[in-house]
């Protein structure tokens, strides 16, 4: 016997959506361990009986019934995964019926339909918002800027790429980003490039401690990497953006997605995510 | 009176979770139309006021009762949310009392325990693998690949450079890129680059028509985007795939998320998502 439980998430999908929703039910219970697998494209009699298997394993080693989160669309997968030894909270049963008896309609229960289909245009709207963020990745292209949805500053190292690719590939946002560096400190002007696109600007700052950590790993025993460095820049491009009127967010305190979703929020740029 | 209703996605966190289950849901629907909006961030009772506010302006422009997809996990917020006009769908309230029953013992209902905290650890991570991806994208570098995850292959514009950078932001996979190029199809040989790595290749096809489309938009009227080099390089990079032992996806009939999780399942690569 182990000293945890094992919780599935299993989906006719990615299962992606069934783990997010499991890792904020699970993250309530302070104290207790869980072993969390997730089964993506469980769409076929086969699958299904293959984590019945899982389960019954994960039942024998663990001593106690493991719980499965799903989100399966098609009813006699679901109906069959049912009779496993486990705690079932099964998204679809428990929600298309109160929808379906609000719309007065019927679901299709058909399955691919909860996927994010790759339609051309979603495709092609993603890719050339990656392509874009790219493409103006750190200041290195000052082309289009008009073009951009958004414009990231913040000082080298700050959160602004990740940040940037993840407005781009879960919003399709184009998100360029700008280093704000000690010589627009010194000038105390933001840099020529942004000054026409006040509205698009939005701010990172990050702790010292934080920040000294990251640039440590890159460029050892650096001034860059120095604890007064990191202090001085993270503090003049705070001055800087306060100065400006550049709404900035903390990215110590804050993960990619909530700083993504507070700047779309900022921007007041309603898009759904993919 | 508007002819369709409005379904709101309203969470304490970035409201991702209930947006994506929410699309599911709502795409078993056909024929039905919808007006999402996604309310995040909603953490105090003056924020709850103005959904309430939102809500009952939806209602009456709508004529019908909006839909309300919530995960809160403060009970008074969520409380208050209930006495909106409108269906409550609510994943805490409906998943944490079943959870509660069979662990036996209380969640914290505690807000902010549900959100992916930036943890250092987690953070680094994540950052680590952004920048080696974008460090070994499109071929651009054969250093470090021994510490690839994963490094897929195919012909140029399949694809690869989303997907990689999906896997490195989701899940912190260290995905590396490269392309398949008329030469190597020349050479009957993958680049010597891979030959060493061949368990970690996984390779992304794509159908003619959506190549072309794409190559054109980028070079129009060039060899590389015309049809026939579309198809001839499709051909020559599938057949190479298949002779290597190298499994590849279609690109053009799955999403990026899809094609992610597919290809983390092919190596048995078990990450959770961020």
């Amino acid at each position: 016997m182990t000293d945890r439980r094992t919780v599935f998430f299993i989906s006719d999908g990615t299962g992606l959506t069934a783990e997010s929703l499991g890792h904020s039910l699970l993250s309530q219970f302070e104290g207790l361990a869980f072993r969390q697998v997730r089964i993506p494209f469980v769409d076929s009699p086969g699958k299904v009986e293959e984590c019945i298997a899982q389960i019954r394993g994960a039942r024998a080693l663990d001593g106690v019934r493991p719980v499965v989160i799903s989100t399966l669309v098609n009813p006699e997968v679901a109906a069959r995964l049912r009779e496993a030894d486990a705690l079932i909270l099964d998204f679809f049963a428990t929600f298309i019926a109160p929808l379906e008896a609000e719309f007065h309609a019927r679901s299709s229960h058909a399955i691919g339909k909860s996927r994010k289909v790759a339609t051309s245009l979603d495709y092609t709207n993603r890719i050339d918002a990656v392509n874009f963020t790219l493409a103006h990745d750190d200041g290195v292209s000052n082309v289009d800027l008009d073009q951009a949805d958004i414009i990231l500053v913040g000082v080298s190292r700050s959160g602004k790429t990740p940040t940037s690719l993840y407005l781009a590939l879960q919003f399709g946002v184009r998100a360029a980003n700008f280093p704000l560096i000690p010589e627009d400190f010194e000038r105390k002007k933001l840099p020529d490039d942004l000054a026409h696109h006040r509205e698009k600007l939005f701010g990172l700052s990050i702790s010292p401690e934080r920040l000294h950590r990251i640039r440590e790993a890159r460029r050892p025993n650096s001034t860059y990497s120095s604890p007064a460095n990191c202090r001085y820049e993270i503090d003049a491009a705070q001055r800087m953006m306060t100065r400006e009127g550049i709404q900035w967010l903390d990215s110590s305190t804050r993960s990619i997605e909530e700083l993504s979703t507070a700047i779309m929020q900022m921007a007041k740029l309603e898009r759904p995510s993919y």
